[in-house]
């Protein structure tokens, strides 16, 4: 187990066994679901990079790693989940109640630990972790929104993914850059590296559920195309689409009683007739480069910045 | 209208304008439907002790409001309430969803207004804040732990209150003395002022659904009562009954199908026979006094307390 991990798991035992139980039990469950610990991850190594330890860094990497979790949490009342990696989501095993009073302990948890970290830039840090977590709560409400709404641009959905998934990597990055004394100005670049990278890898999951191997990806092929879920890829076929390929589209969107094997397969063609594959793969090469360009003006030496590269790669892989 | 009151209707507005509209009309909704603001005027007048300047402590005491309209907006949902303050819930208003990501929203904000005071002190304030907003869960999380709970002790209960309602209320003193440069003894006894004053108020709130006259409390007779709420005084009857009285009490809690009226002489008839109504007016002196005890203990001018002593008076009114 890595460092964070190592500390994160003690931290989840403690939270455990803290009452009232029916409070923290939720709380601990949801922390322990796993996930990749992708933001705690890209804070310690933006601190690194930096030569900033990582202890210092840790009580951010926690809320980070917490508030991540708590709108998972949330966001899976919302959408009425009933798994979340294959285990039962937190309002099924306990109650909604629950989830909402536990979620709602998780996200002020998150600034507790924040409140401990020892830095000369509290006030900043404090500022940007606020802004941007409730920069996330305005994504999921674009998401929500865009459910139930006809038509939705590409830009308005682009925006979504940037509030929603984004900003909470970008912000990521930042602030363990901040904790280890960077500058103001490598610091925001390594935020707009983040967002891009983050923007790349949105999309690449759009792409995946269509072109993806399901062997290696792990999920259905369609299964975006079959719930009519407002993809890059949809977006974008339906604003590139005319004539009869327009009037297919729409006919198989309103279609409630469908073989999901015909609808994939004539959406999939629709994709292609529209150049959607492609406009997709060429967007996420614009992020991917966008991303570089943003690490290329930093004032750290190359070979830092390798391991960065290689992360914005991996938004690439299967895609190029 | 007052300063704070001033102020934060602009604020609401702001907030109103805000995109997502999806997201922010709920938060100003849910912040427009008034109340006392007695959290911001108490902090406002704990800095005003200490010369403290008002626009100075206005981020923490929109903070506090805030924070606390989330809790309610939260609470309604879990507590399935229809109406507050005769107004439509934000549930119900809008939908379950609405209200739980918007009051994430609210959650948040808090802090993002926190984080732009100027203080020298702004981690503590932090810590405070985010600790003592954690307690309020813990406290709601208590209050329906109890909902469905047999036997609830009488310390269970005072625990319960002192978390869901006293510690929201001394904070915001405590902070507002904070603010204003007071000392760390100071502003703790303020703490404790407040601590035990919203205890007083909370049992007030408790006696007066039995012994307060309709036409100045504004609810009906009794209601507590009827729902089996354990409150402290039912709570205290509990413990105190013997023998035909424990037995017909209990008769009483368990009877599906009733008289209100009938019901409600019976148990008054029991909180007289075991004194509870007594009990429940020494306990409320006792917290009364103890709150003064804590004035009487800070460095501040004799007439900078007056209004503090007046304000616990108020828990007594209509008791004594």
């Amino acid at each position: 187990m890595n460092y964070f991990e190592t500390v994160f798991q003690e931290e989840i035992r403690k939270i455990s066994l803290t009452v009232p139980h029916k409070l923290y039990e939720p709380v601990a469950y949801s922390l322990s679901m796993g996930g990749k610990r992708l933001r705690p991850a890209l804070m310690l190594h933006a601190t690194s990079i930096f030569d900033g330890s990582p202890e210092r860094v840790l009580p951010a990497a926690m809320a980070m790693e917490i508030f991540h979790n708590f709108t998972l949490l949330h966001d899976d009342i919302m959408d009425q989940a009933d798994l979340r990696r294959g285990m039962p989501t937190v309002h099924m095993k306990y109650s909604s109640n629950a989830a909402i009073l536990s979620g709602d302990a998780m996200s002020i948890l998150a600034f507790k630990y924040l409140a401990t970290l020892k830095s000369d830039k509290l006030q900043q840090l404090f500022a940007l972790f606020s802004s941007t977590a409730i920069e996330v709560c305005e994504g999921q409400q674009l998401d929500m929104d865009f459910e139930t709404r006809q038509m939705v641009t590409v830009a308005e959905y682009l925006e979504m993914i940037r509030l929603k998934t984004a900003v909470l990597i970008a912000e990521s990055l930042r602030m363990g850059a901040l904790l280890a004394d960077a500058g103001q100005s490598d610091s925001d670049l390594l935020y707009e590296y983040g967002i891009n990278v983050g923007l790349a890898f949105q999309l690449q999951d759009d792409w995946l559920d269509v072109y993806g191997d399901p062997d290696i990806f792990g999920k259905k092929q369609g299964g975006d195309i079959c719930a009519n879920k407002k993809t890059y890829l949809l977006l974008k076929a339906a604003e590139a689409a005319t004539g009869s390929t327009h009037i297919e589209l729409n006919h198989w969107l309103a279609k409630s009683d469908f073989d999901p094997k015909q609808k994939i397969a004539v959406v999939i063609d629709i994709y292609e007739k529209t150049g959607v594959s492609e406009a997709t793969r060429n967007l996420m090469k614009n992020y991917h480069d966008r991303a570089l360009m943003a690490l290329d003006k930093m004032t750290i030496p190359s070979e830092s910045k390798q391991s960065l590269i290689d992360f914005a790669g991996e938004a690439m892989v299967r895609v190029k």
